[in-house]
């Protein structure tokens, strides 16, 4: 474990896919010796315990950091402001603070305004892996298996905090990667945050014509995958628009005015306009998916 | 086989992934006995032959059809027109003529223009089926399995016609779908063309900013399903986007208001407009696609 001990206590702040997986991945890899989950449904921290992801709970987040040397924050975030303001004063001193949310510019004003500045044991990270599904039955231990994590610390950061998380991310099979607060938020935008836009955009649009039945009826597997993720959680996608707003203004900006010059094209008849959109994108696609 | 003998002699004109899978599948239902391909790669014939796609070719799409009982053009929508003037004399006066393109208005069109009318032989029809793949090597004989196939037949259609294109769709385990020329290709451009154009679109955008290279790094699996489709065929997607303008535009003006009136309400922190289109999107999603 590279010189690393396994973490004493980790306190898991909202335990659902994200959450859940790292505990369980971390105590396959005997990274982890106790993890006590904390979350607002009862039943959801009753059935944590049964599938064996936390080994007991609190309803309190200034309970459930009590003595843990790890914390790891995974509410959606629009909650990570009030987590942080309660668990302050009740972690301990040499605790590491870290976190999992989808935009990471927020989460550090939320951290700051907390603290009156970034403290030195708190460690931004986002494990780019989810699915649709949601809560502690559907986390799993191979979830990050070959996934990067992004860790976005500052100058601020100790060193050390940042060791003890990568570390920790380590034990779950993942790729750690290190990037600026601002250069994350820029390409999740782009990567993440843009398409999920499109693809909840297309079916309401769908959704809203007539025959929305039909349509969805003559559906074929292209457009499954297509829309696969406006499946995802409304709240947590609400969150993360509030969060990055800026970036993701800027990249629908882009996306619009290239799909209104398609548009354009396409009602001219321009076809080297046409061909040279196509032909460039299955050019980058096919590059960059194998 | 429900009344109906084995076609003699398929002619297929454009042997890829679509053409050669309606011969292959043909072939092991035993609804076939000899099929004639035809194409303009030499290449791609010789090795559909030897895969055992087809057993004989012609360059030439009039020998190709030469006492062929049913004859499928399968080549990009740009060309229909020119294969109907070349065949319209050659084929045998009782045969069939049916084709696999993704807009049947254009197709309808192109058939008008060769006989003056629609004639009775034809039968529009679409196999909603297919993949990024293409050429003969690219066929197999399930393609077709489980898959819808749209038949557009018009008042002018020969009922006899349409059943013996139903019965051959019917071999290949297709479920087979009657609409309308406007209805199809309006359904169409909403669940599959309009979706093409985003994909392209996105890919294309992100491909024009700064550090793309950094930008593709870092896409996950839900960017990767998301752009499959980018990954099509550009002739035969600029071909679709000519074929069917006026209801891909439609449905593009749509999507484009939509996806400005998103952006607007991310601007202003508009948090009911953007659950509302979220939810709204996930619980159609959720409903068409379990």
């Amino acid at each position: 474990m590279s010189g690393q001990a396994p973490i004493q206590r980790l306190a898991v702040i909202g335990v659902g896919l994200i959450g859940g997986s790292l505990a369980l991945a971390l105590k396959e890899a005997g990274a982890v010796e106790e993890v006590v989950g904390c979350g607002r449904e009862l039943d959801n921290l009753e059935q944590a315990i049964e599938l064996g992801v936390i080994d007991r709970y609190e309803q309190n987040a200034a309970d459930a950091v009590e003595n843990a040397d790890m914390v790891f924050s995974a509410v959606p975030l629009g909650a990570m402001k009030a987590v942080f303001a309660e668990i302050a004063e009740a972690m301990s001193p040499d605790a590491v603070l870290t976190d999992g949310g989808s935009a990471k510019g927020s989460v550090l004003e939320a951290v700051k305004s907390t603290y009156g500045k970034v403290p030195r044991h708190f460690v931004g990270g986002h494990p780019i892996a989810g699915s649709e599904r949601s809560g502690a039955q559907a986390a799993f231990a191979t979830l990050y298996q070959d996934r990067r994590v992004i860790l976005t610390p500052t100058e601020e950061t100790d060193p050390k905090a940042l060791a003890r998380v990568r570390w920790m991310w380590e034990q779950t099979g993942a790729e750690l990667v290190e990037m600026s607060v601002g250069h994350h938020d820029w390409v999740l935008a782009a990567t993440s945050h843009l398409p999920h836009m499109l693809a909840y955009t297309l079916v309401d649009t769908l959704a809203k014509t007539e025959q929305e039945e039909e349509i969805f009826r003559y559906a074929a597997g292209g457009f499954r995958d297509f829309t696969r993720i406006a499946s995802s959680d409304p709240t947590m996608w609400h969150d993360i628009c509030v969060a990055n707003r800026d970036a993701l203004l800027a990249h629908m900006e882009h996306m619009i005015g290239d799909l209104k010059a398609l548009q354009t094209a396409i009602e001219a008849g321009d076809s080297d306009y046409m061909r040279g959109v196509f032909e460039r994108a299955k050019r980058e696609r096919d590059a960059f998916c194998g």
